[in-house]
């Protein structure tokens, strides 16, 4: 238990620095072109030790995954303080900032790991069940600002659909970064509203939960004039 | 080589008729949960003939998909004849046909078969390339009919994830199927002049695409009203 640990640490430390190691690796190239070698190096342990804490590479690459997709999930916790419009652009900037931090490491984890799994013959079920615990995380977050508890399922496809274009966004930003990311973050922004707005357009229950939502939305917001234009084409609730 | 072949099929015809069993199947449980007895029985053959013309269980799989995939790219395909927003409609039924057709086929296709991966320790790289493929195709398709041939980086990401929204759209849909097709098939379509709404109001070339497109527009189009009121957010180009 103690062999290796050269710098005392306790095996709970050492598991953490080999997970940040990991995570630091992965955000400049992807996860299955990293070898535990690599790891170890950086580190400053033997290959062997990084064994002793890890029974093998898939399960210090899970782990690593799995502290990604926490902290992911993590970024969409948001005050329930002023305007919606606001509240999601923080959000966005926040779930940019990982994206933009992690890289080839947040690919991985959104595509489901296919190459994780195909790196060591293991399929890749845990790392799509990672991936589908934050987008639920990240729906039931979106939900709580809305004020929905129960969504009907027109709402509950525009909060999902939008999860998912946040996703597919980034990753494109991610092969390019051909636009500045805070055009993106805003775009979002105002994509949500463009599809409640669309899904307002037939459901009155999407209208009246739109109308409360823009109640609180000031003019010069990130909703503000799209919102605002975007609204005419909702039928009036009641 | 004609041991079994008790119908006196010929090997490739053998082949295509233990693909349209297993899609058969998969329409109904996901891939994972059908195993190779089931095919045999379905087709009237033995287990080991199965594996006289499939070395494998994922082989004999991912020939299915490889078929499903190429099917689905193909509903994209669309004459250039009318407005837009028609076609685009008739893009979006005959996705949700398809949709419809393989149900739990179509999710494991489009979740990039992580099960079929986890099910041999076979990763699902080439599902997932299989997927990507589909997706390119569509995006092609897309651009064809928009008549852009040198996409600018804010028109790939209109296209792309629209692209992404559809999926996501028709995999929520089969989970409960709460709302009725024809209604997302349609909203869909106004996902998308939502979308690139979204996209002209910051961006001239956007702006100039959406222009052009709407002139052929009749008012009782699938855009319609709606693409109309949309497009009052967009700056005049030139």
């Amino acid at each position: 238990m103690t062999n290796g640990a050269r710098r005392r640490m306790g095996v709970e430390e050492r598991r953490e620095q080999l997970i940040a190691v990991a995570l630091g690796l992965f955000s400049h190239r992807a996860p299955e072109e990293v070898s535990i070698d690599e790891i170890a190096e950086a580190a400053g342990i033997s290959r062997p030790l990084v064994y002793h804490y890890f029974p093998g590479k898939q399960s210090l690459y899970e782990a690593a995954l799995r502290r990604a997709a926490d902290e992911l999930a993590a970024r969409f916790v948001e005050p329930h303080e002023g305007p919606l419009g606001a509240r999601l652009l923080r959000v966005m900037e926040r779930f940019f900032d990982f994206v933009d931090e992690h890289g080839p490491g947040f690919s991985a984890l959104m595509r489901g790991g296919p190459s994780i799994g195909a790196m060591e013959g293991v399929g890749s079920g845990r790392t799509s069940a990672m991936i589908d615990g934050v987008r639920q995380a990240a729906y039931e977050q979106i939900l709580s600002h809305l004020g929905v508890e129960e969504p009907a399922p027109r709402m509950e496809l525009v909060v999902r659909s939008w999860i998912s274009l946040a996703e597919t966004t980034a990753l494109i930003w991610l092969d390019s970064r051909a636009i500045a990311r805070g055009e993106l973050e805003r775009q979002l922004v105002h994509d949500f509203a463009a599809l409640a707005a669309v899904s307002a357009a037939y459901d009155a229950e999407m209208a009246a939960v739109l109308g409360r939502v823009l109640a609180d939305e000031p003019s010069d917001g990130p909703f503000g004039d799209l919102l605002t234009r975007l609204m005419a084409l909702a039928p009036q609730p009641g």
